[in-house]
């Protein structure tokens, strides 16, 4: 097992890996900007290194200085969160040269799921339903043009190194195609130096429905139960559920399957999770997989009872998996909420400035994975995203009172967040019956919940 | 189902009976003394009244007020958590007689096993091993003689009315026997006004393993897996533990079965525990048996499943269980630590004073059950117990690395703890192998830790 592991993140998730380490008697090391000198998980870590300035791409971006951090403090391994360096091969690869071991896939399992067009032909290789469209890359717009009509519009453009949603564009009918094709390869060659597209159906109204997989170097691959995060705003989770309370055994099963099927085709290391969009005829869809851990990782763990950020560091270190498929059981429901400092009143808009006082709810069933306390200064330069909630209950109907008396319990002064909105969107019908689709936050809640604000206001 | 409760209690117990009833959707009523008018319980709820002054007597002891309370709020229903009146069969009767249903068992249920000589005989009745002693009262000291002789010294004489260690002798020998007799009937006389007396064979070394059971009112009686509450200081617990490490699968089985007769013999009704001794060759004695809700509930709850509150509130109301014996199932393992305002080096005297800063730990797999926040008053009339830490994990040395590392993060500053002493405790090699019996922390930890302290100091 490693002695000493460096955490190349920051924030509440750099605290939940640091926690693990201590757990497993691992030395830890943060690395921090200069922005971050006071935060918790620094003073929590056995070591600290400052990796440069608040500018992520001084510090936490800086893949030398972090690599450099771990070769002098003797870290054997790096664990890189979520966000940040987590997805970026170059920066596996540099860890390998260095004989640092990354605790993620191999880096060219992340360049080969990076590429949004290779990961569709891998899993169309692996049988794993995607969503209609072109298979790889296009060869220009008449192929476009052809497939489009194949798989009906409207349909979506997309730029096979995409990501940040540039190179992307919808197509409602076939007139707007040539255009869109133009300006979508244009911004894709400006945007990432590659031109290379790729065409979708696009499958509205859906839910977003992702399941964790996780696999040892000795071939064992499992799946967990699905997380429903169809609660979104501007493409960012505000609450995920575990399970999916639309979606039945047999259906969990089917796509546990189908997880497993697409992990193992492209030889799969430690966990990883595969987005999948559920039409209403509860057809999957392959969306992409995310080669990391993720902001969401609670609820999985609380119930299926594995802690996922340990087991990546056993896996890392060489240990095989100490669970089949049939030990990962699914026991009740979870639900995750994200406190973030963003004032609602203000267009959610990101917000700075010094925590006066943070109360943390408790009690059973109540997890709180916080970055950070009463007194901290929260630096406009990174997510905003500082708190999660997490319950866990025998069933949905009871995770939900329990997040919303835990959330009614939380209190975060001195700086703006998002609890007014997440307290209404637990008592929205459509989220109470577990119903909605991935348009419904922006399209359904938000209107009204703007309107209310207003009304307070006046 | 019940619309309103009423908490005849206060503090942590409080807030953990609230939260359980605001997810249930009841209101609550919250019942204080003056001094705890700023108390987190008192906000949490949804009313609150004052029953009396600071003083136990004057406002949490005070039957007359904290009944009127309900009946003015019109709650159904008192909880009366742990300690004060929730073993006073008094208090139980009076709310029968005022028709407003007491969360526990039977009026006569509590009075039968609050006298420990008649429940000595209903254990017998039903088969359950007691410690070799007395059966039903002693008749004069020529049959205390004759008992213990036939048990064998050293012995303790103990008022059946007893508590609060009042009425108790210690004896080793037949020489000094007379003269206890006669000192602890005196003392028994004048403390409860019952002189009767009943005797008890010593076992020691021995554990101190205790058994949550529930039974509803349609006959169905289960048992959950048992505590281990051998670290003691002075009869309090400050660290429990479930299961108990030193115990097997079988021996698990036959002790639950031992406490469903007990219960199914007394007829109870709700949740209780029996404690019992448990000698190096693993034999069980019953002890005696809590007619309520205990502090470490929360170990139970976590290697369970189940909400112990909840489902009292629900049973007390008429429903059935929703479980079986064998649904009850042993989920890895769980640890209790107590944070007490209370210095251990002024020999652990409880400290009152104002909360500077409270900072609680988070993460996967621990619970924090706190009565008190940043700035709270810790007022010097009521025990001095104010943040319980829970950690579940698969195996009890994870739970233990748990909540040191949870321990560790914890802050409470302003006022002192017995921070310090949990560390220690967590650490302890005796402990850390789950092997102590009750005197363990008094006679062999506490030593080292004081000299440890005073090494400290100078």
């Amino acid at each position: 097992m490693f002695e000493k592991v460096l955490i190349a993140n920051r924030g509440e998730v750099a605290v939940r890996i640091i926690r693990a380490l201590r757990e497993l008697g691992i030395q830890s090391v943060a690395v921090y900007s200069t922005a971050d000198a006071d935060a918790q998980y620094v003073k929590l870590a056995d070591e600290a290194v400052c990796v440069g300035g608040p500018q992520p791409a001084d510090s936490y971006l800086n893949m030398q200085n972090i690599v450099s951090a771990a070769v002098l403090t003797g870290a054997q391994a790096i664990h890189p969160g979520y966000g940040f360096l987590s997805e970026n091969s170059d920066f596996a690869e540099l860890c390998e040269t260095c004989q640092i071991t990354f605790i993620g896939p191999k880096p060219a399992t992340i360049a080969l799921m990076g590429n949004k067009a290779n990961a569709r032909s891998q899993m169309q290789a692996a049988d794993v339903p995607v969503i209609p469209g072109s298979t790889g890359f296009l060869k220009d717009e008449a192929d476009a043009l052809a497939i489009a009509d194949q798989v009906g519009y409207p349909v979506m453009l997309k730029a096979a190194a995409g990501g940040g949603g540039k190179g992307i564009r919808r197509v409602e009918a076939p007139d707007e195609l040539s255009l869109a094709y133009r300006d979508a390869t244009q911004e894709a060659e400006l945007s990432f130096g590659d031109s290379r597209m790729y065409l979708e159906k696009i499958v509205a109204p859906a839910k977003h429905i992702e399941v964790q997989v996780f696999a040892d170097q000795f071939g064992h691959v499992v799946a967990f139960p699905e997380r429903d995060c169809s609660l979104q705003r501007k493409q960012q989770k505000v609450l995920e559920i575990s399970p999916c309370v639309t979606m039945t055994a047999t259906e969990r099963e089917t796509l546990q399957q189908i997880a497993v099927r697409a992990a193992t085709q492209i030889g799969y290391l430690n966990t990883g999770t595969i987005e999948f969009l559920m039409d209403q005829d509860h057809h999957f869809y392959f969306m992409e997989m995310n080669t990391r851990i993720q902001v969401e990782h609670p609820i999985t763990e609380a119930v299926s009872g594995v802690d996922l950020v340990k087991e990546q560091i056993r896996v890392a270190a060489g240990e095989p998996l100490p669970f089949e498929q049939a030990d990962i059981q699914l026991n009740g429901a979870a639900i995750e909420a994200r406190v973030n400092a963003e004032d609602p009143n203000l267009d959610f808009m990101p917000q700075a400035g010094v925590v006066k006082q943070l109360k943390l709810p408790g009690g059973p069933g109540i997890r709180v994975d916080s970055g950070i306390t009463s007194g901290d200064m929260i630096s406009p330069f990174y997510d905003s995203m500082v708190v999660k909630l997490i319950a866990h209950a025998g069933t949905y109907a009871e995770a939900l009172a329990k997040l919303t008396e835990a959330l009614s319990e939380f209190e975060l002064s001195g700086i703006a967040s998002n609890q007014l909105f997440l307290t209404a969107l637990l008592s929205d019908p459509t989220v109470q019956a577990g119903t909605a689709t991935t348009n419904y936050v922006t399209e359904a809640f938000l209107p009204r919940f703007k309107s209310q604000l207003v009304k307070e206001v006046s």
